[in-house]
């Protein structure tokens, strides 16, 4: 019998009978005999008509009332979800974040959490009812409801388990775990049994919406069992572990990420002084613009250049604000490209492994990609290459790092 | 300047636009330098839209849940009005009632206030903010979320005005005060510039769907001014006030009441003793079955009828029922009758005024109105009739009292 955390996110509790099979799968688990801690999110399409309805009012309605509004969302599904549970027999306790009480800090829309107070859910829990807790939502210090900001449920849920000192942490999703790579671009693409806490940062940060960042962040810091299902199949998902396994049996690569939300700015012929890194990217940073991949080249002439990518979406802005730096730097040109992608093999296998590197570029070469920019950290190499060579650069690299093989460990469910 | 609690129903604040509209009404009596705590409802049909949700899960869902659920109503009312006052310029702070703090006892979907802790308010007040309260909820010793039941709202308005001693507390509503009678009765029909307290709670409970009768009944006994007035139309309103006037310049009779929603349950030949009374209201009692008016004529050769009414819903279950005690108790026959009205004068003059009840049975027998029932109070005389002279009735009592004449009285506004 085991304490378990579970989070559903939007689209599993987006109807009356998405919220009845997920009271469904639940019922199950206490049918075993566990404990089960519920974190929902509110049904799919509900913040987003609750943020239209402050937009007709204000364009930028202050975020403490931004908070109020839309933290109903959830509130909303934590009673349904209590319903359904209790008409099949198993009693229920719904909880907002206030009530919980999920203490964060005061800043509003995007708050983060500060401490959980357990004792009523430890009780309630006791007393052999299923908890359901509004995801994404807290309070603070002066009793104002707060918001963790967009994908803060899976947070709620991994905090919770934390504080709960839960066994497992489990995230129901569209997927049934994380894969070697995108199964859209890659037939072969396998479902992995284990990922190291690592890796899945690697991946999540390369555009694998399977999980957000901030919660796996949270889950390693705190030691929590972190576990990626589908939300309405039957299967053993992705367990997200701490330790390494023995390197001996460790895959060199867990997987192939990619991202083609990547857009490369450059300035050439900048003068080689000191601060002139941040002379460029200070521009960029205070008009809150985020940079990914960094790269300068080694001076010649006195002259350098300076490579970096930002989203898409921001091109447009950066590339103005690069012209003025570039204009005052004394700099020779701007350029600005948009049809380009990051790849990158993760694993922390390559730690122990030699070869990582000149194997991918290897591979990338045999199907004649050129590569534009690299760069690498201890777990991961990414390049950046011509976006529309992607799909056959992943699948050259899958195959290469013979990821297409099924997965030798068994299952941990 | 004055402190003023001001609530607004759930068709006043049934669209973004009609939002809009309050939040200029409000923000006009802050550029009069009032201070303005006010209390909303849920948008209209938002309310009904999350029990339908509730009901496609669970028929009778659990009382706490419900809460739970509906509670988010009001919230999100409370943010989109803070948000529109905000824009207008002035400062406002959304609550609801778990922030408040508005403690009630834990009788889910029909709890009563017990306590409400005004120093967050009175705080907020004083540095400048409209204080925009959730109404029709509150929150139990336990944290859990209660709400007061339906028409709650004006209750939470009038607590409010009672704990932070508002000197005044404004009701917006879809009519412009209270009248003599309904005006789709009577032409004439007359707004009163102020109407008692008792004579307000009788006028209430006959079907006068102005105020509710419990937050009449909360004003009453904790002295808070209340004024009825019209949310998008100009104009003093009705003030209910706590001291009668000079019986010399009283009006003898304030208003006629009707109400359509009576049926008439009568038990004949049942044999007179000591504890019939209960035999025959009991059962009803136990069935939640709520009885109006009861009248027992005196018995004759051992054996009497009694007589009462009910809600027209209830007329098949209560009829039902009375047939089982009919047999019990050996009566002779049971009769149900749906097509009455009850209607009623009141006025606490009457109390100064002798010959009121005759000149009312006067009037309706000049009409040639036939009474079914009578019952008495101190500032209320009540008869049954046929449903189909009720408006016939009421005109006849309109003019016979004078009450088509204009109020006599200054506005009190």
């Amino acid at each position: 019998m085991a304490l378990i955390v579970q989070k559903f996110g939007g689209t599993s509790v987006g109807s009356v009978e998405r919220i009845e099979q997920v009271a469904d799968k639940v019922a199950g688990f206490r049918d075993l005999g566990h404990d089960i801690v519920v974190v929902v999110s509110a049904m799919s399409g509900e913040t987003n008509r609750l943020i239209e309805l402050a937009q007709q009012i204000q364009e930028q309605p202050l975020p403490r009332e931004m908070d109020v509004l839309v933290s109903t969302g959830e509130q909303v599904t934590t009673a349904l979800l209590a319903m359904a549970l209790q008409k099949r027999g198993k009693p229920a306790k719904s909880y907002n974040g206030s009530q919980v009480r999920i203490l964060t800090d005061d800043a509003h829309t995007k708050a983060r959490i500060r401490e959980i107070d357990d004792a009523r859910l430890h009780a309630d829990l006791q007393a052999g009812n299923v908890v359901v807790v509004a995801g994404f939502q807290g309070v603070d210090e002066q009793g104002n409801i707060t918001t963790l900001g967009r994908g803060g449920s899976d947070t709620t849920a991994v905090a919770l388990a934390a504080a709960l000192k839960a066994d497992e942490c489990q995230i129901y999703t569209d997927v049934d775990g994380v894969y070697t790579t995108d199964p859209r671009v890659v037939d072969g693409a396998k479902r992995l049994d284990k990922i190291t806490f690592e890796e899945m940062l690697e991946m999540a940060s390369m555009g694998s919406k399977v999980l957000q960042i901030r919660a796996v962040e949270f889950a390693g810091k705190y030691n929590v069992p972190l576990r990626v299902l589908h939300s309405f199949q039957e299967g053993p998902g992705t367990l997200i572990t701490f330790e390494e396994e023995d390197a001996m049996e460790t895959p060199t690569i867990a997987g192939i990420a990619f991202n083609r939300d990547e857009a490369k700015l450059t300035i050439l012929g900048v003068p080689d002084m000191p601060g002139v890194a941040f002379k460029i990217l200070g521009p960029i940073g205070n008009a809150n613009i985020e940079v990914d991949v960094i790269v300068q080249n080694v001076a010649e002439d006195n002259s350098t250049d300076f490579t970096f990518t930002v989203s898409r979406s921001e091109l447009a802005r950066g590339e103005e604000i690069l012209k003025r730096t570039a204009s005052e730097l004394g700099a020779r040109e701007v350029r600005a490209d948009s049809r380009i992608a990051k790849i990158s093999v993760v694993g922390v296998g390559m730690r122990s492994h030699a070869g990582v590197a000149s194997q991918m570029f290897e591979a990338l070469a045999d199907v004649g990609i050129n590569i534009q920019m690299i760069t690498t950290s201890e777990i991961k190499i990414s390049v950046i290459i011509e976006e529309k060579f992607l799909e056959l650069a992943v699948r050259a690299l899958h195959s290469s790092f013979e990821l297409d093989a099924e997965p030798t460990e068994e299952s941990a469910a």
